[in-house]
């Protein structure tokens, strides 16, 4: 495999709104060293997701040794790093604190589906949104969501993670007017497994106008929430670059 | 196919406290027949569940011409029967005012699960036990759940008739003490069409203790209602027999 | 089956900026009656979709005997219907020709597809938005999908009707920078059959930030609009009361 | 993540008669780390349930360091421990032996569900409940199920624990008049992989009035006989507190 | 289509002891009548099998115009056909009360799976085998089963057509010494609609050494046992030939 | 719906070799009235698949009616039929004769299969190539395919239409040097029902390189020979036009 | 888990034939100890299947630390063993030259499935059946499969061993006069994976009377052919007893 | 296991123009041994297909010891090698530039793809095949495709290996007049996890003649071009041969 086998969708952020971003987790350590490699002259931040751990360090190591002046910022949780070539800066990410970040509610069911939830805010964050982040509302105990309901039902776009039943897709999609973007995740076990029952259950929901990405795909979701603020201007820095 | 070829399990009331009951979809109503004048001699009331119009019918007429002095209480919303031969008297089924009854709810997530809460309804009816009737009170709507949930939270049984995503379901079960039934209905379309996507969000479900049976069982769910009741002989007149 | 057994969700409109719509298809005529008879003080118009035609007929009927001064405007290659009760009136409908409408294109990748996306259109026009309709675009004839790039482009909101293999979804996907909401279609035979292919297919995209609803809801691709439009007033009469 | 992202569900022993609990399986060590001091305070025994190997000891560890007075009563065979706060005590697990535990009969198939069969005991125990257990009666040696019904038959309340075909599910549902609970288990390999046979059986299940949970949940079949038997005050301890 | 596209295998009896037979269920009339044609010289009777009700009566018909001096002898509940040209005699199927026969047992857990056994015992019969019938022996009612238990354990070879959980078969498997072929029915609705459960369950028994055939397949586990039989030369008349 | 909604690839002979044909059945009468007149103008013959019987007699009696200068031959068998505008000619189709007919072998396992291997055959046909039919030749009776061996080896591309377990399909793709084109069948019940059975089987096939279209898809596999043969100049009159 | 926790079907050989096995899978060390002990004292052989390399090592170990007087005859491409406690001896698996062993034929289709093939043999050894096998005869290269059918069909009982298509099964099947057993083999990827597509294709067989057994079950093939020898006397020494 | 168990098709090359292959993945190194030792006196090269890590080390090792003239040339990213027994030569896989080479194009839509694609590239090489490659061309950046169109249209076959929604498929299958070979990908997460959604679309593909192999399988479609190309005598030394 050579550096010219590698073909990036450099005009990505221009045709569409949305730059490129690499998906890791079934690429080799080499195939990622040529994307970098090859993204390195554009010196912006390039944004990588579900990099498994071994490839997060041997990247890291990596970029100590050959490119020193070059960072990878990296987050565990979120399985995403943020790579940045040099001259380029990172303060699409620290611009979180926006007004603007208050349009979007991050919304998780339980504890375990919170590595999508962060995926989803890495993503936000990367492209200068920042979140309201609302954790452990399933809905087997209303009271919870009862008590974050103001956040969610303030915010423009509400992304809802949710595994084993998503029931709490279906209470929010009947209970705010913004739009409600469902992120079945993976998390259970038995007919759980794997998201198809948090799948199923979301695309059926019984609230109108709710949307639906991938099992797991965090990443998906924020690219939707930018779309709907890019209609506004509102998407911050790198919208208006 | 001859009349002793029919084996019926006369002595189930008393092994396991619930007579035999027939399952009418995939039989011809010649085999029907043969059953009812096999049952006839024990001159006791016999539940017939998921009979279509065209074998309703048929019985009917038969019943008119053959036996005039017995009777078919047919009622199609709910697809059952209760045969009713010579010597016997429909009077379990109108036992359903007794206080017994309020010790078990059947909640309809919408107007489509009509059907599954009605056969569940009818078998509680047959065996003497009355039920609250809760219906259209899907979660999209939350407001109408809370306006109920007196009645729901009210009962020892609580039978949930759910398709699409079946969220109602998580909702009760984390918001009540009594045993949660969960029934998932064939309604929908699409990824819910059949009832698999509800079946796998009541088994997934978040809230604690829900059980579950079999798509569109509402003859099920009233027989595990009334295992439940027969605990501590509150079940009426059959389980005092 | 009685009146009382009936309770719509007559509060959705202000809770969520939608107000409540019937699917028939699983209902029995008496149920439809009884709502429309519960609806009707209301006096506002109401949405009917998977309306069978058989179901159509029949109400059809029963409206003009029973309430001369109501209509049900009917349509069947969406298979929708607007309920007039006596005060209410169809300019919902009729507003489509307002400037709003142009910031939804509704898409179908093939003649097959219509139905679904006439159901979309149909939902839309009943909120009093109107849309651009692209048809016959598959993108195994890329020129075809070429020649309307920029209608498509100019949208606000994409909905894109596919079935098969459904690649006009990503496509597009790749190619706008609106939001584009995926209905996959039940049109196709063998692995096509039902629409899971498609399913799959929109979910998998490899377009960044498309979103999918359920199969053949093109209501619900509608409403999703309807809530990404509602974000700045652009819903027309509705979204203003 | 940081401590107040965790939101426990305190109020709901009150509300729905069981405390919450803890599914470890897919939370990080991070997580039930945050999870164990959130609950601290509460002072009372908390259930973690599917907890793995490497966790199990992380925690026992981590408590060993930083909190001697606690403890972690950990059961390798169920996956489930107890965490027993300063203050707490493990009261509730010896109660095992009092009447009220002859109520509950726990079976399983075989020797491989036994470890579905541990969690159901488990979670009855922490609660105060104690529970017939009966292994190994197949229904491919029927003997061994005619040697033990008697205990089966004497129990309001029995879980099978069963995977491959879960025959045995059958043969007790038709045969006991207690309510039956079946958990299908992973147990098995070619169809029989995963559980989805099993749990398929047993929601088609010939005998009426058997309900069913997910696959290898014995804490939800534990949790559900709970429910059935706080309906009469026989929850022991905790039920009375 | 045209005669000489038809290609029956008219070798088939010597080359592995079963004659040809004729699926019929998806070919049309014309091909039907094609294929008794090509059939007719020689002189044999064929087996028709899952012959529809409309192909009967168009065969019936067409034979009594065009050949009246052959027969076929048609059989609803099996939807069976022996096809006899002239010259052929139904002598096969009336040597059903040799001894042999007592060598196959033929059992059914309900009234509904009785379509598929009797396709079994008519593909027997033709074949000069006739086997005990044993009806309405489901698990749910042990003692049925206990009732006919010597009948069935006597039998060589043990058919067990049984739909829903198909759990009689593991009793059976578990409790004789004989070949044990398990025919999965679709009888059932919700998970055991189409036959899949029983299928699996059927796979997945824990009595070792259960063979299975596909759903519904009567014909298929007729023609395993004539294999069986065919080892010792008991096969009757047409073994002989 | 009206005439401008519809958009004919007319260019597509002319990109990919082979010109638009239209897939009929979910398509209304009206749509393929609205197709036809579109293509009118073009003044060549359009292909019509999947036809329906209803479909089939609605256009030809509004051809008869409308435009009785034109022709719909029509062949139920293979549920296609050549549209004829007035200034086309059915030449392509009767040129079936040539010796280039002879490259091409289509195959069937059973007589059930043959109205897959028709919709090859008449596609071939439409485009001027003729085709060896061989039929009947499953593998259960490996001798009819030994019969006729030669025919199938001869043949540069081979269609293989088979159902069931559709072994045929390895049989061939290991015993012959040229392009074998797999098509499951939908023909079969349980678990061949709807053909995924076959299609997995011919997926999975053991020989070398065989390819393989969706089930049923008799025109894709033919669609793919001509792709071959075009190649080489070999497909008659279309080609060289 | 303690010692009595443990139940044998000790008394399985004098009802059914076959003496207990022990799948050893999904079992933990501490668990087969437990077995082994219980076990012990009926001096007589046990067969256990699908032990894994840990477990094997595992248990010779400690036999021989607590037990040398015993043995465990391992084999590890069958991943079976045989458990001799002291008193019993291996005589039964050596017996396998005699003249009954050539009524069975295990045949496999590829080499990655004789692992499947040699648990059958295995199995058969134990019970003191030899059997001919077969190795590597798929149907891609028939050829292979026709040099070696005179040793096939001069069997009474084949067992086909076959992953991805398992054509090899259905072409057996219709060319030999014996009961043929398959066994679908998890040999394969992407469709393969798993073997269900193979176990489809066997359960499809267009061959008459081909029984299967569940995917990668050479156990159970093997018990079904002894169930078929044991009808004749023919089993060996076993049988005697 | 021993040497005479390996059956090898020595003929293949001469019967359907492609010679042996070995598929290594679910065999066992000493089976792999066992095969190059019983093909060593072919003295011809020996293609080996999904070769582990560890059996590709194992394998050169043992050669390096045990047969130093020999060689196994491996590659990893395909994960092929090419064993050279003695007296044989890598000349085939060196005859990649010849002209004939130009004839097929593989294309791949993702880099994660790129090791699929290797496995057809490699697999041409063998034969004397060489391939233009194209990767990173996936439709969501249309232009990418747009930018290597011309090399894909030249080529006679089109390989096109894609994961996720495979949308690349259609969009070159209804752009190119040459034969177009699917390889739908494992490649993905959610419901793309294992190929299946990239299969199903490939399949349901609205570009008519596209053809598909297994997931993954880029053997297959280069042993499917390789069918097309021997058609005109242009598959190099080994077709002359």
């Amino acid at each position: 495999m050579s550096q010219n086998e590698i073909v990036l969708d450099e005009g990505r952020a221009e045709r569409m709104g949305l730059p490129e971003a690499i998906l890791c987790e079934q690429k080799s350590v080499t195939q990622l060293q040529l994307i970098l490699e090859r993204w390195r002259p554009q010196r912006t931040p390039l944004l990588l997701t579900r990099l498994t751990d071994a490839q997060a360090s041997s990247l890291t190591s990596w970029l100590k040794d050959t490119a020193p002046a070059e960072q990878l910022l990296d987050h565990r949780t979120s399985r995403t790093a943020y790579y940045l070539p040099e001259g380029s800066s990172p303060t699409t990410s620290t611009s979180t604190s926006t007004s603007a970040a208050t349009r979007v509610a991050v919304v998780s069911a339980g504890t375990s589906d919170v590595f999508v939830a962060q995926e989803a805010i890495r993503t936000l964050a990367f492209h200068g949104v920042s979140a309201v982040e609302v954790y452990d509302v399933g809905v087997a105990g209303l009271h919870r969501y009862m008590a974050r309901r103001g956040a969610i039902a303030a915010a423009d776009v509400v992304i809802v993670c949710a595994g084993m039943d998503a029931a709490l897709v279906s209470v929010i999609g009947g209970d705010v007017k913004g739009v409600v973007i469902a992120v079945p995740t993976s998390v259970g076990y038995g007919v759980a497994a794997g998201g198809h029952a948090a799948l199923h259950a979301t695309l059926a929901s019984c609230a109108s106008g709710v949307v639906v990405v991938n099992i797991d795909n965090g990443y998906g979701a924020a690219c939707a929430a930018l779309r709907v603020l890019g209609l506004h201007g509102g998407r911050g820095a790198l919208a208006k670059g």
